[in-house]
């Protein structure tokens, strides 16, 4: 019998790691709870109506179609046991078919993270996120219905408020965020009503931190504030958030004071927390979790103790030479080179071959705007403006998985481009609160919706 | 003060009224439920994974973006007050802005119809419709799921059952939603299960009557015929359900017997009940109501006794020179040539001319059953085969509306003709059954998902 992979997490970890396998002499299984593979530093975009979910989003079955060694199961990982070794499952929600445990000779776990409140839970209600396809879609919703019910009112305090959009954290999603918000009211938008101005809508971004965009050098923080601020963006730095209900949101400043903001739409995109599969990972080893919840693993990427189970991406930290763990940031580079890395440390084994260490090579930080504008940093250079935008937008095109997707996006964003359009501003009805935080959590959360660091 | 026309449902009938419209001394609020157009012939190709969301469906407000005396409202309608004359609005779902009551001097109420259970309600959860861009994404997540399960089972008989679908009713969306069922089973999915073989799938269509496209001509009913069962499609003619629960539908033939087919997914394409606006507007003016709700207008499409008030498309049915009223197809050339006629009514009253009876132009009937077939009358001319759907793609796109959707679904259609591909198989959670029956009423369900006619 074939030795047996099982891979959990269809995201940038997961399918590379299987991409690479498939030709060894293995059987793999890949589990997801979704059926689809989410290119996620793109997820954005369909919070904000530019793209449509079909267009960031791939089926994993279509992937791997003519991988005759490769199963890929719908099912919710539960748990494992790690002697014997098997990974328990569930339905996902919606199918009544009961998964069988499968067993392994060697687990990859590739789950992903998912957005902390801080411990705040109750706040996720009201401040939505754009990490997965069904909270991106639940925004873009939110985002549209809260300028059709500003075109209703006449008070002009809720009018405001209904107008008034609030963004946590200004790492890359908040920016991607708040610069596609502010070009949604002031440009795609500004024809189309008639009660209201569009344009007259505030774009808040807020972040504990005292500049935008923490990871880049500043020299390009301070090219990001200033394109957002062109915008329209308001940027309050050295704030933290200390209340989120239905009506506002209320923010400490690092230098004493209080602001209470009334708003109907905040977005979330500070801290993240890794997939509670790590959690349980942890109990069952010993492996020690950071703050975040993420698994410490060892240089080669696996459990300690448990060299057949390997674990990657942003749920876990890697143990160093002899110094402390290295947290890598968590965007798709750091997926990639990790499941192929697990891949080729499999591949290894097999022809009793040895593995040098997890070393990542860190191509790069880029990070979009608005139209034509973003920041980039590829090695020692660094862009901003339109070529930091078409350096980004050929990177996320190479990315993309599927000719068509690919051949898609881009006819769409080059009539985006001339036209200031953004076509898929549709608002469906939406699944209950219940089913879009279930769908936060467990597999396929991998890598998030962040800049993609060059390769 | 400029003349106020309200235009209820922002379906073919509603947004052809307004277009006609735009350049008359008139004041335009045009109210729908949803935020878009749907272009709702195609809404079946979103139900099997061929299109998307944001394909078929195109805003409202970017439609009218430049004539600013359009006023676009997003408001559920829940009655009329006839004098003083009043469209009485609430919330939909999700927004808590209260609209105002609307008046208007001209009322265009294009409300169009929903689908029917024959009374019974309850099957309407187990037997989804494609008619509403929510249940026909809500479908779509069905049959994906079916494939999903089945692979997850050991079970004979319960895999077998996951992996039949039954359509009813075998009009043009019957033909179309089973043609394309088989050919996403025998075709798409081809390679992408490893546990079960998806071309074993069964798809069975049912109707009570004697053949398929009974409205078009009988030669063309057998060619669409053959052609279903060249692509597998199971034909139960002169069958009618008496019953449908969750794990089974039951058939009683013509000739005698019943017959209990064990299906999760039965796709209801069968009878359809008009707008329940139609029914208010009788109550409050003695318009009398077909057996299918459709409300008796006269034959320039006004409400009796109530010249100011026109309704029109699949809610309503002619009163003709002296016979009986007419019941005209529910397809989208028949809501846009009454569309256009109302616009017209309301221009010629206001310029004192007088209007002519409405008249319907027959431009011809086609249906589509898979790639590269179709059938198309055209006048006296019959087509069948590649010529009838390439008539098909090309009406089709002429009528997308919006030059983005166009391109980008001309590239998708051709890019999946080539490659078999269907990119959108992506299973997002669903919403609550009650959303999607919510979803299913009211303004916006203009001009059913059947073959658009030449016009």
């Amino acid at each position: 019998m074939s030795h047996r992979v099982v891979v959990i997490g269809g995201g940038f970890g997961g399918i590379h790691a299987v991409q690479r396998l498939r030709r060894a002499p293995v059987e793999i299984t890949l589990i997801d709870r979704r059926n689809f593979h989410l290119f996620q530093p793109l997820s954005y975009q369909v919070a904000t109506g530019a793209l449509s979910p079909g267009e960031v989003a791939y089926p994993l079955r279509a992937i791997f179609k003519s991988a005759p060694n490769v199963h890929v199961m719908l099912a919710d990982v539960t748990g494992f046991d790690l002697e014997p070794r098997q990974v328990r499952l569930a339905n996902v929600p919606g199918m009544d078919a009961a998964p069988p445990s499968v067993e392994y000779d060697t687990l990859i776990v590739a789950a992903g993270s998912s957005y902390s409140y801080f411990g705040h839970e109750d706040w996720r209600q009201y401040a939505a996120e754009v990490k997965t396809l069904e909270s991106a879609t639940a925004v873009r919703a939110q985002i549209l219905r809260a300028f059709e019910a500003a075109e209703l009112m006449t008070d002009p305090e809720t009018r405001a408020a209904e107008m008034t959009f609030v963004v946590v954290g200004a790492g890359p999603t908040g920016v991607e965020m708040s610069g596609q918000i502010a070009e949604l009211a002031r440009d795609t938008l500004r024809h189309d009503f008639r009660a209201i101005d569009p344009r007259t809508a505030r774009v808040i971004l807020v972040d504990a931190l005292d500049r935008v965009l923490s990871a880049f050098p500043t020299s390009l923080s301070r090219r990001a504030h200033r394109s957002l601020e062109d915008l329209g963006v308001t940027i309050l730095l050295d704030h933290t958030v200390v209340d989120v209900n239905q009506y506002s949101v209320t923010l400490s400043a690092k230098h004493g004071g209080t602001e209470r903001i009334h708003t109907r739409t905040v977005i979330w995109a500070a801290g993240v927390t890794a997939s509670g599969l790590g959690r349980q990972l942890s109990e069952l080893s010993g492996a020690e979790l950071d703050r975040a919840d993420r698994l410490t693993v060892e240089p080669d990427l696996t459990l300690p103790g448990h060299p057949e189970v390997i674990a990657l991406g942003d749920m876990v930290r890697v143990r160093a030479g002899g110094g402390d763990p290295v947290t890598y940031p968590g965007v798709a580079p750091v997926a990639i080179q990790q499941g192929r890395y697990a891949a080729g440390l499999v591949g290894d084994r097999l022809a009793g071959r040895g593995t040098k260490p997890f070393h990542y090579v860190d191509k790069g930080n880029i990070a979009t705007i608005g139209r034509g504008r973003a920041v980039a940093q590829v090695k020692f250079l660094k862009l901003s403006g339109l070529p930091a935008w078409l350096v980004w937008l050929c990177v996320h095109l190479w990315y993309l998985i599927g000719f068509q997707n690919r051949l898609l996006v881009c006819i769409k964003w080059s009539v985006s481009f001339f036209t200031h359009g953004r076509s898929a501003r549709i608002i469906t009805y939406q699944p209950t609160p219940e089913a879009v935080q279930h769908s936060d959590k467990g597999a396929g959360d991998e890598a998030r919706a962040s800049g993609v660091r060059g390769g």
